[in-house]
């Protein structure tokens, strides 16, 4: 059976991934992926065959990599984080059918959700939701929907792609949003470059949270109305202690 | 410096352990946990020293962790899946005031959100909520409230906890809410045992969820309205195709 891996690679360094995503890697004669999530892996595997694409040949990418492994070549293609967050286990299943003799495989990773989550302390400790600010494959409406709905949900809230060169503004017209239904005092935080070089993280009020300039490396923390800053980590109370 | 590392173990084998949970395991002097985690991790340290409690005393279990931190033992806390999502990481951190001698290091692992959705295949690529349905430290309007909205904001939603013995009908209960949303055809899925032995899932309508008895070991998705039956396989699709 010709095998396709789609390995979620966690935040950046080797000691973030699973001995499941290592195995996938290692039994992969090629590695696919974009450039800079092949950089993290290739100091690993020196050897093995690579294609990349740049950031936004995504669909090319999936294609490629489907086909070299319908030609008989083992494959992995590599994702930051987890491959089913916003990674490329969707695409390469929907393009699936086209391909009835791969076996693919999803391999988990630890998303940035958890990874950024761990650095801050404890923000998703209860329900939550994630969401991505990113309007290239989502309209602008429906984000400013799910955002109101999770405002009302009293959720904590997770912010993929917080904004880029041609969308700055977004963050604040996010926090905006929420501060119709949220306390500007509402415990937020946000870390950039979680388990790479140069990895800052913050705990800030939404209100100031609204006034940061950020990058599309940084992953944003929006906390519950039960959500407190303890020592200056954010955590966001399950309610144990009203047992 | 004394430390704690309050550690994510992912879904259950030692293959879904980051390289980084490992090292913590190896550091710890003293492993503390539930005792069904506690025995998943005690084959690959025999020799340490273990501290368990049952289910239901979370509290004294993270006081405990972190009075021996205190005494100058390393503790390391397994939760599984992540620490940070319903697991140890916030009430330790909760508790951390108390003892300010000790260090803590939130260590995140693959949550049941992620490795259940990559066995059911990509329900969670594009927005998604988390929501327990355990009523025992959640008010059920609280929960209920957060359906309502997750379901108006049509996010993917990945269910914890969607029954035990005494709160037998909250599926289905759960469902009723998301039908006055969504399509009774509205893909969705399970999985049981993630990554354990007895692992087994199944996708289906929402209507059908709505008749299933699950079990407490059991992770439920519900997709959004754009989620896909594809092959077998759940996938809730990004948008790329609309570039």
């Amino acid at each position: 059976m010709k095998h396709l891996y789609v390995v979620g690679l966690g935040p950046g360094g080797a000691e973030f991934m699973t001995g499941q995503a290592i195995q996938a890697l290692s039994r992969a004669e090629v590695l696919c992926g974009y450039t800079v999530y092949i950089d993290l892996v290739r100091p690993l595997f020196p050897e093995k065959e690579v294609f990349t694409t740049p950031m936004t040949q995504e669909l090319e990418r999936c294609r490629r990599a489907l086909e070299l492994a319908q030609q008989g070549k083992t494959v992995a293609m590599v994702c930051s984080g987890d491959a089913g967050v916003y990674g490329m286990a969707g695409p390469i299943l929907q393009m699936a059918p086209e391909f009835p003799d791969v076996e693919i495989e999803v391999v988990s990773g630890v998303s940035a959700a958890l990874s950024g989550a761990a650095v801050l302390g404890a923000p998703l400790m209860h329900d939550f939701c994630v969401i991505s600010l990113s309007d290239l494959l989502t309209p602008w409406e429906v984000i400013e929907n799910r955002l109101e709905c999770a405002a009302k949900g009293d959720f904590s809230i997770c912010l993929y792609n917080p904004s880029s060169k041609k969308r700055a503004g977004y963050l604040a017209r996010a926090c905006e949003i929420l501060l119709a239904h949220r306390s500007p005092q509402t415990v937020c935080g946000w870390v950039k470059n979680i388990g790479r070089e140069g990895q800052e993280s913050k705990v800030l009020s939404l209100e100031e949270l609204k006034g940061e300039t950020l990058d599309m490396f940084t992953t944003v923390f929006i906390g519950a109305s039960s959500t407190q800053d303890i020592c200056g980590r954010m955590v966001t109370p399950r309610g144990y202690e009203r047992k």
